[in-house]
């Protein structure tokens, strides 16, 4: 299933890879399943290690994810980094958007629409590259319909590492220009993104892809490490403290554990005080099955058929809906589901309240930031982080409608007069 | 024709309005023209102020363009700031750009796409709204076609400030949305972009538009101040040293003159050693008045009608033409102009050797330093500086043509092996 290359990745923070389900560990290398039970892995760490990391050491480095590399499982020497200056995201104040939700403590946005491609992609990426490179892959690939594809051929065109990155062959015709242009092998694959994905698990077991990396198979495991600097940069940027609670979007679900782990990472590594926060997750009700799960009480995520506008978050079989459940049933959290009217209501509130355009994924977190107020979910008394992780640029079409100008008049001031604006 | 408050904006180091014509010089308000001359303004500095600024106040400062306020009109004061985290963008080692084009020396990217609304317009943007402020202005609004109206919305939702965005009705769809999604007035108006330019001339002198700031227009003295900042960080982000040469696009000529005056400031202010460099200007073949005027060896910049797929450039009458010929003529350096075909292959040369994915005038810088090369006409051993100013997602469409998958396959391996990629 995976290929176990013979060079462990030294020397780093991280210890093993370790089975999420079984708890089997497994030495650092090229491989995503237990051998054991086929549990998913993810890197564990040696405490003695983390402890050693230093406030100072972190703000003394790069302005990017690489700050935080002592917490991380590759890119300790600073050559074998892929940086494309991602991460070191604005963390925005957003005192209008408090108002109008009715909070009374602080809300923050936390924008990756400012990473290089513009979404928090190129932190699993730049992670999956930097980690893939120093298992001696030579070339890298991803399966993907959008973000996830254009951050993996503009980081290969970067560091001029050869790419190979499978779509769905009806992908929108934007979505499939932001990833040719950067020059890769780019394939379109005449299926559903289920048989882009079966596909691309075929050719890890052929000999030709030996030595491809798949950023989202075989390196998955150093890949999700990434998205815990989302919650690093968070704290740094409180001034070394975890917020109250967090308002997060789940397609896998990945994204939302991760940022969950790194904020106990960091108390581990004594970097911030303990505290305790909730985690709330955000769906579109075209692509709900964690958010159903929550709702009944189950344990148990049921795939179901994506469907809406916000695609970035379409998928309908969550490898990490157990773990985003456990996240917000232990921290206290809750979640919801917006449907697609709502969510670009929240493309606009956001806009609107502090000039951040984000795409569609980012219009569900806000919509479900509202909906969760609005249901007395969510204490609005407690300061609290919303993750945008996408560009509104990139889902320009979803919010269309009635974005107009407010008046078309005749180039004289009579014009202005005529429509009231005199 | 301007409206001159009785608020001067202090204290700061700029000591005056200077007429870049006659010389005269008139009190920091809301002015933009010579009341002598009719010639336009700007900033002019108290060299003891500068002179007082260290490396090490700014390297503490903040990661926007605010680290420099001691070197700008406004801003120094942190409350006063507009600050959406514009600035401090990536300087990108394009040592493969390099390679292909035949450098010896070092060339790097200035990435301004990675600013908020993703081009340089924030940092014009976020001086011009911090000095409507201190002037006393409770609105702002614009005249434009793309970026600046994006800059302008965005940056008045941010801080809660009202705007009023004039744009030609007809522009496209898309641009259209980029800038109505944030909530301010949108005007469209029938007619050309010097239409538009005309009737807000005329807006300002009514008595409702009194309080209101045009950031191009009573404010751009302080607005084009902004642009200095791009060769601020340039210059920290080498190491405090200028570039022996760099190549920047030109609509109104505005940029890479501010550029040069930033460069020239950093030396007054004692911040970087003494030293000489080059100013190259690039021009859409569609609109090239000043590199057209520049080939004639002529000071006079004859008006064009624009054309061609580098809308943001394409300014036919610029203001600022004939300093932009005075800083190339005077440093040694040269223009260009490339066409639409050339454009596009610069977007695309610079994407796969680089990852950053720039909109059409990015594409005309790059085409153009081709172009130089290949003429001759720059120096490959001399270490160069490109400025990509906007985001290839505002101007997709216009490199759609050829950006296609590699392979259209079947989602077997079978469908790998027919297309050759097994």
């Amino acid at each position: 299933m995976t290929v176990l290359l013979d060079r462990p990745i030294v020397p780093s923070p991280a210890s093993a890879l370790v089975c999420r389900n079984c708890g089997a560990q497994f030495p650092l290398g090229a491989q995503h399943a237990c051998f054991e039970c086929f549990g998913p892995l993810e890197i564990g760490y040696d405490p003695t290690a983390l402890a050693r990391v230093t406030r100072e050491e972190i703000e003394a480095g790069p302005h990017s994810l690489w700050r935080y590399a002592g917490l991380l499982p590759v890119g300790q020497n600073p050559a074998t980094r892929v940086d494309s200056g991602t991460g070191m995201t604005p963390l925005i104040r957003a005192d209008r958007l408090a108002d109008e939700l009715g909070f009374t403590a602080p809300v923050w946005i936390k924008d990756d629409s400012a990473n290089p491609t513009h979404s928090f992609k190129d932190r699993v990426v730049s992670v999956a590259i930097t980690a893939a490179r120093e298992l001696g892959f030579e070339r890298i690939a991803c399966a993907s319909t959008g973000n996830l594809a254009n951050s993996v051929a503009a980081h290969a065109a970067r560091v001029g590492m050869p790419s190979i990155v499978f779509i769905p062959a009806d992908l929108e015709p934007a979505k499939i220009i932001q990833t040719a242009i950067y020059g890769g092998t780019l394939v379109g694959v005449e299926g559903s993104y289920d048989d882009v994905n079966r596909l691309c698990s075929e050719l890890g077991e052929t000999d030709e892809f030996e030595n491809t990396g798949f950023v989202n198979l075989n390196v998955r495991p150093y890949y999700a490490e990434g998205s815990k600097t989302l919650g690093f940069e968070v704290a740094e940027q409180l001034g070394w403290r975890i917020p109250g609670q967090y308002v997060a979007p789940m397609a896998s679900g990945s994204m939302l554990t991760k940022i969950h782990k790194g904020f106990k990472e960091l108390i581990e590594a004594g970097l911030v005080p303990a505290s305790s926060w909730r985690v709330y997750g955000a769906q579109s009700a075209g692509c709900a099955p964690i958010a159903t799960a929550f709702a009944d009480g189950s344990a148990d995520v049921q795939p179901v058929k994506p469907t809406g506008i916000a695609k970035s978050l379409n998928i309908g079989s969550p490898a990490d809906g157990p773990y985003a459940l456990d996240a917000v049933r232990s921290t206290g959290g809750s979640m919801a589901a917006v449907d697609d009217d709502e969510i670009r209501a929240g493309v606009r509130l956001l806009a609107r309240t502090t000039g951040v355009f984000a795409e569609t994924a980012g219009g569900v977190t806000v919509a479900v930031l509202r909906k969760l107020v609005e249901a007395g979910e969510i204490d609005t008394s407690i300061e609290t982080v919303v993750f945008n992780t996408g560009e509104g640029l990139k889902t320009i079409d979803a919010v269309s409608e009635g974005a107009v100008p407010t008046a078309i008049i005749q180039p004289t001031l009579k014009g202005m007069r005529a429509a009231g604006l005199l």
